[in-house]
């Protein structure tokens, strides 16, 4: 049996533990959500106020060019390459992930378009998270496209010799199964479609290679491992070979190649700039600075590895602790691990399903200082079981410790052998959760 | 003549005058260019503080109900609807005015081509802000319309008759004229075609009325009159009796009807909910609130006028009292008046077009702290003249006295008295202005 002693020695041995100083987490909390909202790191608070009353309130709109706010999504952009795989000058940090994603899509279906004109479909992951599925489905409906969604197994050559455009997360929000990138990107080129990754839950958590997957277009989150705070800036990447061959429709000032040239016709800027459109919200773009350097101190922590390398290798520890304690600790009390035990496979949380409960135990675990989230088992389609609800452990391998992942799970054991998550006060759900 | 004295009494006795107290403005600066980015809520420093420390540090997750996160895009839309003319629950914050245009722009498309569906025209000013051009210009192109630019008197029945959408800026950015926006509906309904106003200069500068103007779509920003601090989130207003007509493209999970079912089928919200997208940057919509309350700080400042009615008032004062103090000390000295005479026909700023120098008039001032801004005069498309350089001054009635103006055209005058404009040291343009 691992004992508390154990994981408190490997914390002490852990060559990441240093980087937890870097942020700023309530006194009693463990937080296992960080694959909701990143925790806070500490260089935030001064940089934000630094921002509002020197920058905003002192430098007025001169800082657009004295601040540096005109370079940020492309400054940020370089700094998330650093973390997935790309090249300098080929990410910026801006909008949302949902509208990223509706201009790589778009501009992947144009492409598709002129090169295999014939093909229809696009194709997606069932339990993709849904405002990917929105924002396709929306999109395939104005285009004349069909979207099928379908179970990551089903995903084969046959089915892919008839897509246009393949739209992947490449760790599952739900499971938190990850996809062999390099592989499904291979074998999608192989079928003649291209790949759209979304790497809202990899960005920050586990290696990406971009650039080596050959992937085609891909976008991501700034507010989960990246920690850049509540609805932080996304970011956007787009292989060099197809940046220049599409107008993305968002055609703003931003994405402009002379945007303060004021003329009238649009010229998209050459590389990613053009998937730029609007002014971008310096305030939340300065936390989220604070957060790729938060991610970005990893590195040279560990010699020999970069900065995802070596929270990797911390997070796959974590996890497979968690998933060890569980089923030492917890074992009858039908939790049922849905995250594969295969490392490859495996994205940087753990996912239990549970039949009755998984709500408000989770609610208990918040009581107790535990802070994981439950999602919602996704309703059956027409001849399809609905799925179970899930009970969901994001391992932030910047400030989450062994230690951390034994208390949780203790306290999960009483939570269960006690039944005390059967109280009436953890099963009232709010509106919003 | 009129005497620093005087504008000194004039400032004694306005009754706005209190407000600026609410503003944080940097000591020795005249600020001209809250029309560009408006200045800093005192308020905003403690707010977005708390926003990063409490919510998102302490918070963490938990902060989407707690702190009212999930609610923000509703609850300062609702603060917007109070000073655009527009019902609770019809405005949401959110974006960017280019990604807000093209929503409504698709919108008011797929509406009209039900209505009149021959109608393949989409007209705009010539010298309507460019980002709201090349929005428009991409849209026209994926769906088949052709975008035609006119001047503003060329807008006639005639033209009318075969427009499907007229998008118009209400207050254009470079010489702050203003449309009669509720002539303008009217004729535009009358020849059958939907209209999309861009409210970008108008919002917290003049009175608007989207409703009593029976307006279709309209749009807006978040930091210029509205204070909401650098890229604030911006607006987006649909006449309910359009809003439910239409999916609007960027279908994402802010605009489902039930964003926590996590349904794989998207169904869009009832009402202008389903105009959100992706998750929003709460830091600086926190800001945005700040800038909001700023202007509705306005409100019972002049006993029987709403906040917008007294700030009118107000900024029709300044902006005369600068047109005024412009031809008294400057007569002689090449500037030009651009900006309407006619209340009904002006905005909050006074443009002044030179052919010669005016981007170092523009630096000159700055250099001693009046900062206005340069707009460089639009390349003629072929066979047009090219439009002459402006310098721009925007008199945001919250924080701009009558001794303010004053004092900056006493700036302007000894800058052209005495020549100072001409030296090297005005004349280098930076990248970015």
């Amino acid at each position: 049996m691992t004992t508390l002693s154990d994981c408190q020695q490997r914390d002490a041995r852990d060559p990441l533990r240093q980087l937890r100083a870097l942020f700023s987490l309530p006194p009693g909390v463990i937080y296992l959500d960080g694959n909701s909202l990143g925790a806070l790191p500490r260089s935030a608070a001064a940089r934000v106020a630094s921002a509002v009353t020197q920058e905003w309130g002192d430098g007025l709109v001169r800082s657009w060019n004295s601040a540096g706010w005109y370079d940020m999504p492309r400054r940020l952009g370089d700094k998330i390459a650093r973390l997935v795989g790309a090249s300098r000058g080929t990410v910026v940090a801006t909008d949302t992930t949902s509208i990223n994603l509706y201009k790589v899509l778009s501009a992947a279906l144009t492409i598709a378009a002129q090169d295999t004109a014939q093909r229809k479909l696009v194709v997606s992951e069932r339990s993709n998270f849904p405002t990917d599925l929105y924002i396709a489905q929306a999109l395939c409906r104005e285009r004349g496209y069909r979207l099928q969604l379908v179970d990551a197994q089903q995903i084969d050559a046959q089915l892919l010799a008839d897509t246009a455009v393949l739209m992947l997360t490449h760790v599952n929000y739900r499971t938190g199964a990850m996809f062999d990138m390099q592989a499904v990107t291979a074998a999608a080129h192989q079928a003649g479609c291209l790949v759209v990754w979304d790497l809202a839950h990899s960005a920050g958590a586990v290696p990406v290679a971009l650039e080596a997957a050959d992937a085609d277009f891909a976008v991501g989150c700034g507010y989960k491992y990246l920690n850049g705070g509540p609805g932080a800036p996304a970011f956007v990447w787009v292989n060099p070979r197809h940046t220049d061959r599409f107008w993305q429709p968002l055609a703003g000032w931003f994405g402009h190649a002379a945007p303060f040239a004021f003329t009238p016709d649009y010229q998209p800027a050459q590389g990613i700039a053009r998937y730029l459109c609007g002014t971008q919200p310096i305030l939340s773009m300065t936390a989220l600075e604070c957060g790729l350097d938060s991610v970005l101190a990893a590195q040279d922590c560990v010699p020999g590895q970069d900065a995802m390398a070596a929270l990797r290798a911390k997070s796959l520890a974590l996890t497979d602790l968690f998933i060890a304690l569980v089923e030492q600790r917890c074992a009858g009390h039908g939790l049922e691990l849905v995250t594969p035990r295969a490392h490859a496979s495996r994205g940087s949380q753990v996912s239990l399903a549970r039949r009755e409960g998984a709500y408000a135990i989770v609610q208990a675990l918040i009581a107790r200082g535990v802070i994981g989230d439950f999602r919602a088992g996704a309703a059956g389609e027409p001849g399809q079981p609905a799925s179970a609800d899930i009970l969901r452990f994001g391992m932030a391998p910047l400030y989450v410790g062994f230690a951390d992942v034994w208390q949780a799970v203790e306290q999960l054991r009483e939570i269960m052998d006690s039944g005390a998550w059967r109280s009436a006060e953890f099963n009232q759900k709010q509106a919003v959760t």
